[in-house]
């Protein structure tokens, strides 16, 4: 398999974008990207999206999308795994450049949320989850995520005190993210006076519905050192994996399974531990789940979550900067698009273009991107290489 | 690249499957394809499908498939590419066999598309169109390929006899097939008579709405000589393209151009020709489109489509036998599993297990699978190698 490395990034301002179609924000990152490599055509691309079909009434987006960014007739194939499709795309990316299939691969994702209804959102959003078994009881997300916090609170002594800080230490991040929806900082006491969504979260510590799009291009690492001349960032190691879609099938319901075995798996073929991370990005849907995936990937132990964020250890000058850019929380969560923004982040936290918020000396960086409750998991090491 | 082969096949008996969920109908057939190959474990899979969300309000199918399929932690992702699903799954099977990132990958497609009324399956299979820029404007599915044939009628003298003969072909093919949601005959008389759908297509000019699931497996060819006792069929081509999405947008509405294309990359890699292959399966979602599509692959010249079927060039003892299966047409179309099902007729043919439909001496075989009105395609090129 060929060395693959990043060439390319891109991402368009977050938020109710009403006045643009999926198409538009789509295209819009993808042609960012496009630029910031410096390359002149793609050979292939990748679509990560949730559930366009349920949110915009359309399905086809490779077609789509490689019709409006006038790369037909390229092969484009749409890539679902609910809010880890991001992710699942950019691994198919690597994937095609690795085996030679392909020289220059762009992978996007996109989701366009805000074109409907409030109730219907929850709906859509619901299809990540075991329709047959766990939504046709009424259980919705922020009600998954909940009882994975009061099982989290029961066995570890969380407190509701440490979930509020992950909200604040992300939107602290995210006000010096120019792309954040909502780029502003919280407190503690706005977070657990905030409206309640599902006991224990509230409104502050769930992620936003979010229209957005982020793109990366990808090639070979040979042919990268000739393209560009920006720092080069290679993909180093990629894992991906499954659990049970549903909760209640888990032996324990605060350990995200897929996780820590895709990070098993990514951290093998990189060749680094989590010791090695200077900056990584994961999936806080909600509060509770930051929590949960920092102890998933090994970055502290089984339980050590709450403890880590209450003592810094994740913040942005900490010994272990866990969402740099605002994370879903403050970025916002366009679900499909999320794991590819991820890579957007660290590329630029690799190559020292990440402003306010960039972790000095960054030089090896991890994605963590998670479908449903955990049902699904990617994660991607990157590493600069000049 | 390492070569690759296809050891085992599954499908089961299609129509409509009212007492089966689209987890039962996908394990069904995955566990045959399992059997059939004789393993003992898969270390990744597909699940090629279209819309499950608008279909069953059921996304993340990757995770809900292998947790069913008791495969868990194994990768699992589900691909969408309109009615193209199921090649564009098949290819990515391929590839990560190829590229050397898995030994055993199971691909998988499946569509549950009777739990709606017929209003909304309507509505489901047109975000497949530009969901803007045609279905908007009230055009369904039936409507842009009547429009489709009436070109194709005017521009080369396609006689409406013509396209009720591919009815015909694939009713006496399917008629030989189990596993056929309609394996009964039709008259060219019958198809004339039968209800008009969108001027010129009737009722029997249509593919029909179906639930079933298809499955394959992928290993390497060395690999595959120790496992399997069973004749071997290796994938010695695939291409995958894209076209316009909406077909207003096309020079040409009665050229599948990104069929051309795959089938292109395809032959360029298989070092064959139309000219070479002993049986095919092409999308015949509606009589004109096998008409398009033996034209776009090469198997006739442009404008040739409807006297090829006329005069028995593709009927089963003909010189190029299309839809052995019944195709699309007689055998159904659950449409993100169309694609796989064509690798599993094709397998079949090639280890001579095709009963009463066997094409004789049938060593090498192209599969056509086409998303939209052509807005994607992938088509795949199989030989047996023993």
């Amino acid at each position: 398999m060929r060395e693959v490395a990043v060439i390319g990034v891109g991402m368009n301002k977050w938020g109710e974008l009403w006045e643009k179609s999926i198409r538009d924000v789509f295209v819009e990152a993808a042609l960012m990207a496009i630029e910031d490599a410096g390359v002149d055509h793609i050979d292939s691309m990748y679509v990560g999206c949730m559930t366009s079909g349920l949110f915009v009434g359309q399905e086809h987006l490779g077609s789509l999308m490689a019709d409006y960014l006038g790369q037909t007739p390229i092969p484009a194939t749409r890539v679902e795994s609910a809010c880890a499709s991001g992710g699942a795309a950019f691994r198919l990316g690597f994937m095609e450049v690795a085996a030679g299939m392909s020289d220059i691969v762009l992978v996007g994702g996109v989701e366009k949320m805000t074109d409907v209804g409030g109730g219907d959102a929850t709906f859509a959003l619901s299809t990540a989850a075991d329709q047959e078994y766990e939504c046709y009881q009424g259980v919705t997300f922020p009600g998954l995520y909940a009882m994975m916090a009061h099982r989290h609170m029961h066995e570890y002594g969380t407190t509701r005190e440490q979930l509020a800080q992950v909200a604040v230490k992300n939107h602290h991040n995210g006000s010096m993210n120019p792309r954040a929806q909502y780029p502003f900082k919280v407190t503690v006491e706005q977070v657990l006076n905030s409206v309640k969504v599902a006991d224990p979260l509230r409104i502050l510590d769930c992620s936003p519905i979010t229209d957005g799009a982020a793109a990366a291009i990808l090639c070979p690492v040979d042919m990268a050192r000739n393209l560009s001349k920006k720092p080069l960032v290679q993909v180093i190691g990629s894992g991906q994996a499954t659990d049970t879609i549903a909760l209640h099938s888990r032996e324990d319901m605060t350990w995200l399974g897929a996780t820590a075995k895709a990070a098993e798996i990514a951290y093998g073929m990189a060749g680094v531990g989590p010791e090695d991370l200077d900056v990584v990005e994961v999936h806080d849907c909600f509060t509770i789940a930051e929590i949960c995936v920092t102890e998933a990937l090994g970055l502290v132990s089984k339980g050590q979550g709450g403890p880590a964020v209450e003592s810094g250890l994740t913040a942005l000058d900490g010994k272990i900067p866990v969402n740099a850019s605002g994370g879903l929380k403050s970025k916002g969560h366009p679900v499909g698009a999320t794991g590819v923004a991820q890579i957007v982040e660290l590329t630029e936290q690799l190559r020292g273009q990440a402003g306010d918020r960039q972790v000095k000396d960054a030089r090896i960086a991890l994605a963590q991107n998670m479908g449903g409750t955990g049902g699904s998991t990617a994660v991607h090491i990157l590493k600069r290489i000049s």
